[in-house]
C-alpha cells in the first residue's frame, strides 16, 4: 500500500495536471521562437501512434526542510512505446553523447536491437527502485510469467535534482513508477516540471521535461519523429534559441555561482519510420547536433544519454524464426536526421518555456526562463515570428 | 531496521561462511585439473593488495514454496578495489561480449575511464535494489556529502536465478547488499553457492562464484592479475575443462531439458598493474578468450559482460589540474592478457568444483560437476595433473 | 599493363593452383582432428551460396635477396560475397579483438549496415594499393559510374609478412588485386601459403589461409555458416588443437626466438541465414571464441578484425523507401553462434595444416605443423579422431 | 621521379601559396563574424605547439576534359602532431559522427591509444596510394627499420570531391603525398581550395580546409586547443553562421540541384593539455556540437569523422615497462571541450569563406560564400562584430 506521503503526491499532481489543463500553458511556438519544420497536432512525442507518457510528480515541504525528510522536487516520468497495455517490443538503440548519467537496460538494447518496455526516466538516485518496480509492474500484467522463466532488463535514465530536492532521502517509491506507468496516455504531454523533470535545471533557468515532434513530407514517407527531453543540463552563457545569444543577454539569476555544464539530459526519440537497429542508432546520434544548436558543450558532470525507437513492426520481438519486416533504405533517412534534430532543438526550450520559478532544498530558488524577456532578445536579433 | 527473515539470512549466510572456514573444500587445482601459469596465495581475486569481497547468501525454504514467499535462492556479491574504507577510485573500463544483462553505471565508467565505489553482483530482479543500497550506504559513510552535491552512479551486475529461486517474490533487501560490503575482506574468497551466485548454475551443473589469479614474473613486472565470477551460462555438451571435452562425458542429469547455453555470466578482473582505462578495456575483452578455452559459445539468452580495475594509481580521481600517473607500455601487456585468460578459464571451473547440488524452486534440481567423475575424464584424455 | 614480374607471378599462381588442384592436400580432419558439428560439401566458406574466393599468390626470389628487390612471399586474397559479378551488397558487421591491424571501409560498414563489394586480405604494407585497385576495378565495371557521381570505400584487411617476404619492396600491384577479384570462384578454396596468406605465420608454424564451414540442422533453419582466416597470429605454447595442447608437445623450430602472441588474424564470416547488422555484430564477435579455443590470448600486436555477412536479402541496398527483408528471430541465433565458434576454431587449424615449411626473407625458415607429430600428440591424448 | 603533371601541380600550389601569402585573404573574423573565445596567434591548430601542417594542391585542365585525363581539383593536406622530424607518437583516439567516409589507422588507435605518424587528408579514390606513401615515406626515414620489423597502419581520412575533380582519374600520386609531408610548417595554414580540400564543397559554397584555436585561461591550464577541418559536407538551408540563418538567407547558386546534406567532413583536433585517450575520445565527441552550432545534421551520405591527439607526453610510447605520464583530471575538461566546440564552429567558416568559386569538371561551378552578403545577413540580424 502507498505511503501517505505518495499518494497526497499523486493526487496533488493529477489536481496541478487538471490545473494545468484547464489553463494550456504557452509553449516556445506561441511566444514566437522560430523553428524550422512541421510538428505534429501535439507537437510531443505522442504524436507517434502509440507512444504514451506519463508522469508522477512529487512536490511537498518548503525550501527550510531537512535532508531525508525533504523539501521533495521529483518524480517519475514513463514512455511506453506501444502504449500501457502492450507487451510487444520495438526496434531501438542507445547512444551517449557524455556519459555522466545512468541508462540501465542498455547493454540488452544493443545486442538485441529491441526495447522490450517502458523508458523510465526519474533522478538519480532513484533508478533501482523505478528499475525492479517495472519489474513488478510486469509481473504483475503476466509479463514475465509467474514461473519466472522470463527475465526483464528495464530501462530506466535519470538526472539528478539534489539542487531543489531532498536526493538522498530516496522519496521515489515503487507505487510512483507504477502510477507514471497506470496513467500513461496519448495526446498532450506535460511539460517543465513533472514528472521526473520536476527538480530539474537546464541552462541555469528551471528545466524538466519537454517534447516535440516533425511529421515529414507525404515525398518523404509521411513519417512521424517525436522527442522527448528531461532536460538539466547546460550553461547559461552558452544556450542559444533559434540561434540567438539568449543566455548572455539573461545573466541575471542564474542558479548555481558557477556556469558550468553541470546536470545531465536524456532524450527519447520515438518514429513510426520503420528502421532497423542499425538506424535508429544514427538517428540518437543525431540529438546531439540538435543540442548544438542550443549551444550545449556537454560539460563533463553531464549525462547526455539518448534512445531512439521505431514503432513500425509490430510482432517482431515474438515471430518465430525467418520472418519479414519492413525497412527504410538508408538512402531516405535525411529527412528523418533533420526531423530529429529540430525536434530535439525544440523540445529543449519547450522544457524551459514550461518550467516556471521553483524553491526547493536550503531554500535553493532556480528562476523560470522570463517570457518577456526571451521575446525581447528574440526581437532584439530579428529572430522574433510573431 | 532489517526485516526478521533478511537478519536470520545474514546469521545463515554468517554461520555457512564459518562452517566453510572450517572445512575447505577442494578446488579444480586439488581435484588435479591442470592450469598454466602461477597463481597468488589464495589463488583468488584478493590476491590483488586491497581487493575486498563480501558475499550476503540468501537461503531459506525447501522446493515446495511458492512463488512470492520462496524458497530463497540468491544473494549479493561485492567487489571492493580499494577494500570497504576507501572512497578512493580506480581505473577502470567494460566490455560486453553478449548484452542479455545489466551491469549498471557502465556508462560514466566508459567515459570517465573509473570505477567509484564497489562492484555488485545479485540476481536480475534485484539490481534495483542493490544500486540503491549502495548510494545509502555511501550517504552513510560521508560519500556523497550530506549536501547531496555529489552524487553516485553503482555498478552492479546480475545473473538470472529463477530456476532455482523465487526471482520476482524480490527478497533481496537493501541491508543484504550492504551487509555484503561490511563483511567484505580481503584472503580467501568463498565460493560455489554463495553470495550473488547462489541460485546459480553452469554448463548445466550447479554454478555460482568462482575465483582465481596469476602472478608475472618479475621480468614482466611482477604484477597480479585476480579474477571473480558469477557463473550461470554454458551448454553441457560445449563444456571444456583444460581443453577436454568434459560436459560431453558427463551427459547425465542436465537442468534444463534443452542444453542451451542459457545464463550469463559476469566477471571482474582486478589488478595492480598501471593500466589506464584504454588499457583495461583489452584487458576485459580477454575475458572472452578464456570463456572460449572452457567451450562458452555465448548464447543469445547470456549476459556476458566483464569489468576491469587497476589498483595502481591511487588518488587520481581525486587530483587537481595536471597531475603524475605509472602506466606500463604496450609493449608489456602480453603477460598481463595472457594472465586474464587464464585465471579466467580457471575462475570458471572452480565455480563448479565448489558449487554441490541445490534443490530450489518448483523442487528443480541441478547437480554439482561430481569431483570423482571429473578426474575419472580428466585421466581418460591424459590430463590429470596429479 | 601488368609488369613482367607480376604476370610472372600470376601465372606461377596459377600454376601451382593447378597443381595443387591436381594433388589434394589433407585437411586437418583427414589428419583425424576431431571437430564438432557438420561442414558443408567443401568444408569452406563458399559452401555459402553465392560467396567466391580468389588468391594471387606472389613467390618469387630466394631468401638470399636484399630489401626492395626480393624475395616475395605475399599475395592478395578476395572474398566475393555475392560473387564477382554482382553489384549488390549484403548486409554485413565488424569487430576487432584487438586492433594492430587494418581494416578499411570498416566505418560505413558499420553504420551503413552494408558491405557493398569484396573483402580484400593482402600483407600490411599493401592495403592502399588494393584498395584503390578495388575502386578502379568497380569504375571498369560500371560502379561506380563513370559521372563519379558514386564512391566507394572499400574493405581491404591485412596481416603482417615481414618475417618471410620483402614487405618494404611494395610488390603488390594493383593488378594483383584485380587477378584475386577477376579469379575468383565458388567451390573448394586454396588454403596455406596461398593469397594474402602466402608469407604468414600462425602459433610459430608457417600459416596463412584457412576456411572451415558448418551445416545447422534442418529444424534451426539449415543455414550455412562459412568462415575464412587469413591467420597469422599466436604463441606456440598457447596452441592447442581439439583442446589437446599441442603447440606445447611441438616446441621444435620457434619461427621467432621469443614466443609471443604477435602476428594478426583477419576472419570473415559468412551466411545465408537472414541476420541484420546488429545480429551479425554478435556473429563476428563469436568469432573471438573460437579462437580461444585454438588457444589465442591475442597480444599486443594482433590485429584480430572479424568481418560477417549475410547473403540473404538481395536488393535491399538498392530498394527504394520502405521495402519488406527478412529477418532471423534472436531466440533462432544460437545455432549460427555455435555454427561461427566451430567453424573458426577448424578454419585456423585448416590453414596450419595446408602451410608447408617456407624460406624467405633472411633466409629465415618458418615451418609447416608437421601432420605426423600433430596425429601423435592428439593420439597420446586420446583425442585421434581416426 | 614523380610525373610531370604532378612535378607542375607542385610548382603550381608553391605558387599559389606565394600569392596567397603575398595578398593576405580575410578570415571569417576578418568580416565581422562574432566568435567565443580567445584564439592563438594564428587561430590555427600549428598554435598548438609542434604541430604542422602541409598541402600539397593539384589543379590543372579547364571543366570541359574529360574522366580519365581531368580536369584536376585535388589534393592532400597532412597534419604532423610533433612535425615531419619526429617519429614520437601522441595520445589519440577518435570518433564517427557519421560513418560514409574512410580514416584508415583508427582501429590501432582505437586499441592502443596512440597516433604514430601524421593524419593525411585526400579524395575520397586516392586513400589507398596516400596510405602506402606514408609507409614508404617512413622507411625512408628510418620508421619502420629496414629489417622491416616495424609495421605501420598510416591514419588517412577523405572526403568526396567528384563535383569538381576527375576523381577516377585518380590524379593524386605517391609524391603528392610526400610533398605535403616534406612541406608541412609550423605558423599560419593556408585555408579555402588547398591540399586536400581543394575540390570540396560545404554547405552547397565552395569549402576546403579551413582551421582555427583557442587558447584556456590560465586559471583552467592556459592549454591551447587548434581544429582542423577538410569541410565538404551540408546542406544550405540548414547553415547557420553566429546562429544566423545565413544559408537561407543566400539561397542563390547551389552546387547541386537537391539540397541534401551530401558530402563529409573530417576535423582534426590538436591539444597540448595532457589528456589521455578515454579523454581525447571524449574531446572528439564534442566536434559534433560544433557542427550543431552550424547547423549539421549529418546527412546519410556524410562521412563525418574526427581524431584528436595531445601532444603532451612526449615518449610515451617508447618508454619501457611502467612509466609516469601527466595526466588532467576529468574536472579539468570542461574549458577544453568548450574551446573544441567553438573552435570546429569557427574552422568550419573559416573554410567556407576562404574558398573562392571554382568551375571544375563538366563545368560544375560552385561559387564562394560571398563576404559582403555574408555581412549584410549578420547585420540584418545584429550579429556584425565589426
Amino acid at each position: 500500500m502507498p505511503k501517505p506521503q505518495a499518494v497526497i503526491s499523486v493526487i496533488c499532481a493529477i489536481a496541478l495536471s487538471t490545473a494545468l489543463a484547464a489553463q494550456p500553458k504557452p509553449r516556445a511556438r506561441d511566444l514566437g521562437v522560430p523553428f524550422d519544420g512541421v510538428p505534429g497536432p501535439n507537437n510531443a512525442i505522442t504524436d507517434v501512434k502509440g507512444v504514451e507518457v506519463g508522469h508522477t510528480t512529487l512536490i511537498s515541504g518548503d525550501g527550510s526542510l531537512k535532508v531525508g525528510v525533504g523539501p521533495v522536487r521529483t518524480g517519475v516520468t514513463a514512455v511506453l512505446p506501444r502504449g500501457k497495455n502492450s507487451t510487444d517490443a520495438v526496434f531501438a538503440a542507445w547512444f551517449t553523447l557524455n556519459g555522466n548519467g545512468e541508462m540501465t537496460g542498455t547493454t540488452w538494447v544493443e545486442d538485441s536491437g529491441f526495447l522490450d518496455g517502458p523508458v523510465m526516466i526519474t533522478n538519480t538516485h532513484s533508478v533501482g527502485v523505478v528499475r525492479d518496480a517495472v519489474i513488478g509492474w510486469k509481473v504483475r500484467n503476466g509479463h514475465p510469467d509467474m514461473e519466472g522463466y522470463w527475465w526483464s532488463l528495464p530501462v530506466v535514465a535519470e538526472t539528478w535534482d539534489g539542487y531543489l530536492n531532498d536526493i538522498n532521502g530516496f522519496h521515489v517509491k515503487p507505487e510512483d513508477a507504477i502510477h507514471a506507468l497506470d496513467s500513461a496516455h496519448s495526446g498532450p504531454v506535460e511539460e517543465g516540471s513533472v514528472g521526473g523533470g520536476t527538480g530539474m535545471i537546464c541552462n541555469q533557468f528551471k528545466g524538466g521535461i519537454g517534447t516535440s515532434s516533425r511529421v515529414l513530407d507525404a515525398k518523404d514517407g509521411g513519417y512521424t519523429v517525436g522527442v522527448l527531453v528531461q532536460c538539466n543540463y547546460g550553461s547559461r552563457d552558452e544556450l542559444r534559441v533559434a540561434g540567438v545569444p539568449v543566455g548572455r543577454e539573461i545573466p541575471e539569476h542564474k542558479a548555481y555561482e558557477q556556469d558550468q555544464d553541470t546536470g545531465s539530459i536524456i532524450v527519447v526519440v520515438a518514429t513510426d519510420a520503420p528502421l532497423i537497429p542499425t538506424q535508429l542508432k544514427r538517428v540518437a546520434r543525431r540529438v546531439s547536433l540538435g543540442l548544438g544548436r542550443d549551444g550545449s558543450y556537454s560539460g563533463d558532470g553531464s549525462g547526455d544519454i539518448f534512445i531512439a525507437f521505431s514503432t513500425a513492426n509490430g510482432g517482431a520481438v515474438a515471430a518465430k524464426g525467418a520472418h519479414p519486416i519492413n525497412v527504410l533504405t538508408n538512402d531516405a533517412l535525411d529527412p528523418i536526421f533533420l526531423a530529429t534534430v529540430r525536434a530535439t532543438e525544440e523540445a529543449v526550450i519547450n522544457a524551459m518555456v514550461a518550467a516556471g520559478t521553483m524553491t526547493g532544498i536550503n531554500n535553493h530558488k532556480v528562476i523560470g526562463l522570463p517570457h518577456d524577456k526571451l521575446r525581447e532578445v528574440l526581437k532584439e536579433y530579428n529572430r522574433l515570428a510573431k
